[in-house]
């Protein structure tokens, strides 16, 4: 794709994003409609699903080939991945939206032939927008990020989801207490934007593919390395505990859980 | 303690704040001279120190006959709270300021006779000001803090430090469990912060004066209970597990840590 395409989508993109915004914004004034997909902590919202269906239009009018994967189901049922393929979280950290409203993202990413094209992080309400991609470089805003430092995990913030720390997943309480401190955020979006500034080194949770398509896409463009817990290649239709780390971060983590996955 | 007078030292506090949120960000720009405290985990930066210092010469200043308790020991040793008291901590979320530059608060406490007065907890980064107190009503810069819902532990996000979770003190595992979710913000004054807008239920931390002094004046006068963690009255001038919350969750996590404590 040349580089006058790119601009020409990724200014497409930032539009539908501040028209979602408003959209979302407006909806938090009202009293949501809250149900409960798989369990009382995994809920959707009827601005979830709104926003979802906006987009996709949004994206079936602006590039009608195209396959569309979106958390709500609203897209399309994809089994492989030739093409334009579009991943949409509406509202990724649907619980930070019900019960803060705040520290919640929409999420947008453009594959193409499985390579990432562009990904889209948008902080809704403090209105801090990660955008970019391998091409583009990786923007907060209008402003150019630079790579993190390559902090290793002694030196470095690690973020992780609760039940994994509960549970002590793959010896990862171990893992924390090697890191600098532990920090719960509670949207894949949100941990992945502390990422991309260098805030934390290393963010492992258990994701769908709605909730590492865009991030990958921005961490890999910044060096960061993204992959499975036990540091195999991702495979963006599927479900599994990723990681997302410093190069040097990642390679202090594998030894700790070891055999443990 | 006459309305006038509240409201003299009230801005005045509030000059000091301004005074100092310019001189850590223009600090921030410089390397930081970081230091271990008590562990690797446990850090004090130049900034910490140069902080309290201009905060409790401004304090000596304004009212000299007050005592001072600040965190990096620049203040009084304190044996009784008669008249009026002042806890400061210059930079409260310490590892958060060094590995983030951001997410970290400065507080400012008053008691009078062991009574809080005014509390402040100023996010710098953000320029996100709580403050106030029982009889000025509690504020978010300028705009005025309703009480918090009074909702539950299982309708809630809470916060507790890693520590707690990952070695299971008192069954805090179990309370996280229970409810919406877990949290981990790195900083007792983000934690209140949250708590103050009705965005967690409730925070537990092992936690000095100085991390307590001004929360628990702000969290008290929208009506969050302030206790121990077994629920016992705070010594304003000892260290220990807090639980900060709404009264309807502080009563559904007594009995889980049961006899834990």
């Amino acid at each position: 794709m040349n580089e006058t395409e790119l601009y020409r989508i990724d200014r497409t993109v930032k539009q539908w994003l501040k028209t979602s915004r408003d959209f979302i914004l407006a909806k938090m004034g009202e009293n949501l409609k809250i149900s409960q997909k798989t369990s009382r902590k995994d809920l959707v919202t009827n601005v979830d699903k709104e926003n979802e269906k906006l987009i996709i239009s949004k994206i079936r009018t602006f590039a009608p080939n195209s396959q569309i994967l979106g958390e709500e189901g609203f897209g399309d049922q994809i089994r492989q991945t030739k093409g334009w393929v579009w991943v949409v979280d509406p509202i990724d950290g649907t619980m930070n939206f019900v019960k803060q409203r705040d520290h919640f993202a929409i999420m947008i990413a453009l594959y193409v032939d499985g390579k990432g094209v562009l990904g889209y992080i948008y902080d809704v309400v403090n209105d801090q927008l990660f955008s970019g991609g391998p091409d583009l470089g990786v923007f907060q805003n209008e402003h150019l990020l630079p790579a993190p430092e390559n902090v290793g995990l002694r030196n470095g913030l690690i973020s992780l989801s609760g039940p994994m720390v509960i549970h002590d997943r793959f010896n990862f309480q171990k893992v924390a207490e090697t890191s600098s401190g532990l920090r719960i955020y509670g949207s894949a979006g949100v941990e992945m934007a502390h990422l991309l500034k260098g805030e934390i080194v290393a963010y492992v949770s258990y994701l769908k593919p709605w909730d590492f398509g865009a991030g990958k896409i921005l961490a890999e463009s910044l060096g960061l390395a993204v992959s499975t817990v036990d540091g195999k290649p991702l495979d963006m239709l599927s479900s599994d505990f990723v990681m997302v780390a410093t190069v040097q971060a990642q390679q202090d983590i594998l030894p700790i859980i070891g055999s443990n996955v």
